[in-house]
C-alpha cells in the first residue's frame, strides 16, 4: 500500500494510537498539546509545516508572505483553543539554489508576524534539501489551564457558530490558478496573508457557554466532521447561513464557480468554529458582536447521532460536493 | 548570492539577529531554548530536521533507525544542557509513493525511542511532498532552572573534556559509501543508531565545577569553535589524547584513512563536549569513572585568547584537515 491510499486522519488516527498521552496532558487530536505549566496556567504546542510544490509555489507567493503565513498559520491554532502565542520554534530545509535575498524576505516576514503577535523566535533547524523548499513551526502558547478550549466538548442542542467568511482563500488559491477577474484581490489576500484574531480566541475561550471551540484550516466540512468525531455526535448545518464574502460571491457569478461548494471544502479559513450552549446564545452573540464590531455566524445544530452530518438549504436535505484537500492525495 | 554562499552558522546568526531572545529566555545559539516553567524548573526546546538525500538515503537506513534517530539527535541536545526529555512534536513531509509498511516501520523506530527515553509524543503535523522526504522534530525537555548547562560559560584554563569517542559515526558513514571491511559494523551502528546518555547530561549539569558543555553533533572542531565563540575564549587541544574506538583505528589502518581527521571533523558523535574548573578536575573525573564506568576524557584546555583553536601532537604544533559538514554546501 502507498501513503496515497492512506489518508492524513488514517495516519493521524495510527500516530495516535501508537502514542498516546498520559492523564496530565492532552496530546494527538486537537489544535495543539495542553502541558500543564506553573499552577493555573498550561502551554499549547503546536506544529505546522509547509512543503514547496504541496502548499505553495515560489513563483506565486512572496518571501515575505510565506514567512508571514508560516506563523500565522499555528498562531490560529493557539488561539482556537484560547492561548498567547509566546515561543516559535522555526526548522527550514534550504535547496542550494535558493537566493539570499529570497531568504532575507523570507525571514522579513516571518519578523512580521512574531512582532505582530509578540513571539519570540526561539530557535530551530537550518539544513540543506536536495531540491524542495520545507518549513516546519513549532509555536508555544500559554493559556489559563481551566478555559482551554477542546474540540470535544460539543453538546448535542448545541448552536454551531462560524466566526468569519469562508471560501476566500480558497477562492484566492483558484484565482491564482485561473483566469483574471476584478474581485479577486481579496481573495487572494486571505490566501497568502490570512488574519488570524488572538483576542477573539481568548475572549471566545472565557466564556463558559462557549462548548467546543476550533480552528477552520482543510474547510469547514472536514474540520467540522472532526469536531464531531471527536465529540461523538452529530449536526445539521443551513448551508444559506454560512457567511460568504461578496468578492467570493462576485468572483464565483463570474467565472461559474460553485460559491457554496467553495466555502464548505475550502480549507485556509483560519477562523474559528465553536458550540455555544443554546441558552446563552442570544446574549453571547449581542456581548460578541458588541466587543468585535461583527458578526458571531450562527450557522446550523450540534445533534446527538454520532458523526452524523447533514447539510440543509431552507431546511430541505442539500447534497455538497466537498472534495476536501487531504495532503497525501 | 546563492545559500551555498552562505553558511549554516551565517544564517543562524543572521536569525539570532533578527530574533533577539528576552531577558527571562535564553533562545537561538545554544543546544536548546531555555524558557522558565514553574518555581525553579525550565523547560529546554530543541528543534532538528532530517532531509532525504542530505542526511540519509531511504537505500541506506532502515526505517526503523531513521524514526529512532530521529528522536535520538534532539534528545541529545537536551541531555547536552542537563535536562529530561519529556515532550516530542514530530512533523513530516511524505511523498505519495512512500510505502505503508515502511512508514509503519518507522513509526515503530520513534516508538522505540521514545519509549527508550520515557517520552511522550504529543503532536505534530503530517503533510504530503513533491518529492523528497522531510522530518522535522521538536523535543521538549525539562531542568533545574540552576543546573542548565550553557556553552558561553567555558572559562581560561578550563579542562577540555569529551565523554565518548570521536569519529566513529563519519566512519560508519564512510563505509557505507566505499569498500567492505570487517571492522565497520559498529562503526555503521554508530551512524545509523546513535546512543545517547541522558542520566550523563544530568549528572555532569548537577556538578557545579562543569562550566560549559554541548553536544557534539557535528564534529569535535566545528562545535568547539563554537563553543569557543560564544564563551569568548581559546583552547589547545591535544590530538593525542582524543578518544578514537579500536574499530575506528583498525578500519581506517584497512582503507588507508587518516583517522584523526575523521575524529575531528566527523559530526553525529552525539557525545558531550565539556570545560571543568582545573582545580576540581581530578576528583570530577574520578567520581565520574565510578559512577558510569568509563572515563572522561580530558582533550585539552580551555586559552584566554577569543577564538584562538590550536591543535597540537605531544606538544607541537600539529595541522589537520577538518572538512565539516555544512548543510548549505
Amino acid at each position: 500500500m502507498q501513503i496515497k491510499d492512506w489518508s492524513e486522519d488514517g495516519f493521524i488516527k495510527h500516530l495516535a494510537e501508537h502514542f498516546p498521552a498520559s492523564d496530565l496532558v492532552c496530546g494527538i487530536g486537537d489544535d495543539c498539546a495542553v502541558i500543564p505549566a506553573e499552577q493555573e496556567m498550561a502551554w499549547l504546542v503546536t506544529t505546522d509545516a509547509l512543503v514547496e510544490g504541496v502548499h505553495f509555489l515560489k513563483e506565486q507567493i512572496s518571501a515575505e508572505d510565506l514567512g508571514y503565513k508560516t506563523v500565522a498559520i499555528s498562531v490560529s491554532d493557539v488561539a482556537a483553543m484560547g492561548g498567547i502565542p509566546k515561543y516559535a520554534f522555526l526548522s527550514i530545509a534550504l535547496p542550494k539554489s535558493s537566493d539570499c535575498q529570497w531568504l532575507h524576505n523570507l525571514v522579513e516576514g516571518i519578523k512580521e508576524a512574531c512582532s505582530k503577535w509578540e513571539i519570540l523566535l526561539l530557535g530551530g533547524d537550518t539544513v540543506g534539501s536536495k531540491r524542495d523548499l520545507f518549513l516546519s513551526l513549532t509555536l508555544i502558547g500559554s493559556a489559563e489551564a481551566s478555559k482551554v478550549k477542546y474540540r470535544h466538548l460539543a453538546k448535542a442542542g448545541d448552536i454551531l457558530c462560524v466566526t468569519g467568511h469562508l471560501g476566500d482563500a480558497l477562492g484566492g488559491l483558484k484565482a491564482l490558478q485561473g483566469r483574471q477577474t476584478a474581485s479577486k484581490e481579496s481573495l487572494i489576500q486571505a490566501h497568502f496573508h490570512p488574519e488570524v484574531d488572538v483576542n477573539m480566541g481568548i475572549w471566545l475561550a472565557s466564556q463558559e457557554d462557549v462548548h467546543a471551540m476550533m480552528d477552520l484550516s482543510d474547510g469547514l466540512d472536514c474540520d467540522l466532521k472532526r469536531l464531531l468525531k471527536s465529540s461523538q455526535c452529530g449536526a445539521v448545518v443551513e448551508v444559506s447561513k454560512i457567511p460568504i464574502s461578496d468578492a467570493l460571491l462576485q468572483t464565483s457569478l463570474e467565472n461559474g464557480w460553485d460559491h457554496l461548494s467553495i466555502a464548505l471544502s475550502g480549507g485556509e479559513d483560519y477562523c474559528l468554529l465553536l458550540t455555544v450552549s443554546p441558552e446563552a446564545f442570544e446574549e453571547l452573540q449581542k456581548a460578541f458582536q458588541s466587543e468585535f464590531e461583527m458578526p458571531l455566524h450562527a450557522i446550523g445544530k450540534i445533534t446527538q447521532q454520532p458523526e452524523e452530518l447533514i447539510y440543509q438549504k431552507h431546511g430541505e436535505t442539500f447534497l455538497v460536493d466537498c472534495t476536501s484537500f487531504d495532503h497525501f492525495q
